[in-house]
């Protein structure tokens, strides 16, 4: 199984706000190799059709075939939602997404059951967190709201901008009369608007899915023998996109404090 | 030639947007026959590259040309500025983009020389409407500045939200000391946030282009002896998209005041 072992892992995304899940499987698990697809021909994907972004995400799919990785992480909250299962139910490498970690999370957190999730219109309406939710031990209630606005907010650098408080005050006025003490950040660019969230939303616990989608992978790994073996040379993060890398590399700087290596390739 | 006058004229655009350039050709043009197609699995064009928007764009001519349309409409500014000339290069049939007639409506508008252009990022940056404005004579400036943030914002119906008053004058500060008079709505969005830019921009001529382009497209059909016939039947306007025909429809009731057919197509 050596050889099995020490192949990459791949994690995709409609761009470049995945790479809040490969940094956070980097620090988790040093030794792995990534391989890291951003689909920023076609960004955003929050707001297209299921049959769409279930072709799209079928073609990165056989590209990341092509490179041999041993795992896959949909690491985009849209297409998770929208297109996990098709992915599930056709490849034999495993494949996570990352709705069941931020899921489980929230439920370790929440005291009262209540929990809100925000994300693209395509996974709010989706359901896809109500039917991870239902699956959890112990009653719990899920108040879900898309935001729309803030992919754009913080990919125009509008992180900590009066007019995204003012954004994020609209969206998020509903949670207060539902009571929740838990907010699921549904969607790898929120985590840059943490800061404008916790303030907005005052004492509620905010759940990053990035961590545990980086716990979920090393459980994974482990259960099937699959981790890079220990002691290796550290592991290394290769990038390809589908459309200008030089764009991506500096948007990427956002995301990851390293230097990578960005390719791009026609799918 | 009876044949070829009563073909289509094809439009297309990255989404929904250049609707507003189809709405004016229908007034313009009534007896015209419309062909639209939105390309709505990988909307928005404005921050991919020109090698991207041109393999897309030459996508969606093929589908036009076995439409058979006689003439084509680039209906989209970023598809305009960056591949206008890749496609005219390729093609026997009259293709045109709205870059130019803006610019020509905006020098007949402007008193002092001084015109500002907003658009997309790849819009601005690629210099097109300078290039443009070049040929003139007389002399002009051109002030440009990208509002990435207008098209989401439009998008989501925020058209006269107090937070687009707040991004609008951020954006469009700059232009107080440049002294334009004229300023050109360079993107198919902007038409709809005029109310917002009139009030930030107070006395300064927005110069919308979908009319000019209707003008233009009359007068190209003229020459080329290619208008449909007078007396004909009112001309009809079909909808193609690649990505779910109902959100588009819905979100096309905005831009264009009639039911509209729409069929979904994979390129």
């Amino acid at each position: 199984m050596e050889s099995l072992k020490n192949r990459s892992i791949g994690i995709f995304d409609s761009g470049v706000g995945g790479l809040t899940v490969a940094k956070s499987v980097r620090k988790l698990l040093p030794h792995e190799d990534i391989i890291y697809f951003g689909d920023t021909a076609r960004v955003p994907y929050g707001n297209k059709s299921k049959a769409t972004i279930t072709r799209f995400a079928h073609q990165i799919m056989f590209f990341l075939m092509e490179k041999r990785v041993k795992l896959v992480v949909v690491a985009c909250n849209t297409a998770s939602s929208l297109s996990l299962g098709s992915l599930k139910r056709h490849y034999r490498v495993p494949v996570t997404g990352v709705i069941g970690p931020g899921v489980r999370e929230a439920v370790r957190l929440s005291k009262n059951g209540r929990v809100g999730v925000i994300g693209t219109s395509s996974t709010v309406s989706s359901k896809a967190y109500d039917r991870e939710l239902a699956k959890a031990k112990g009653s719990y209630r899920l108040f879900g709201k898309s935001c729309p606005l803030f992919v754009p907010l913080v990919e125009n650098g509008f992180t900590s901008d009066p007019v995204t408080y003012k954004v994020a005050r609209k969206y998020l006025k509903e949670f207060k009369a539902k009571r929740i003490d838990t907010l699921i950040l549904g969607c790898t660019h929120y985590p840059l608007l943490k800061g404008v969230i916790a303030k907005v939303m005052g004492n509620v616990r905010l759940v990053d899915s990035s961590l545990a989608v980086a716990r979920e992978v090393k459980g994974m790994l482990g259960d099937k023998g699959l981790d890079a073996c220990r002691g290796r040379r550290p592991g290394t993060i290769r990038c390809y996109v589908s459309d200008d890398a030089e764009g991506f590399r500096k948007t990427a700087g956002m995301f990851l404090k390293e230097k990578i290596d960005v390719k791009k390739v026609t799918l």
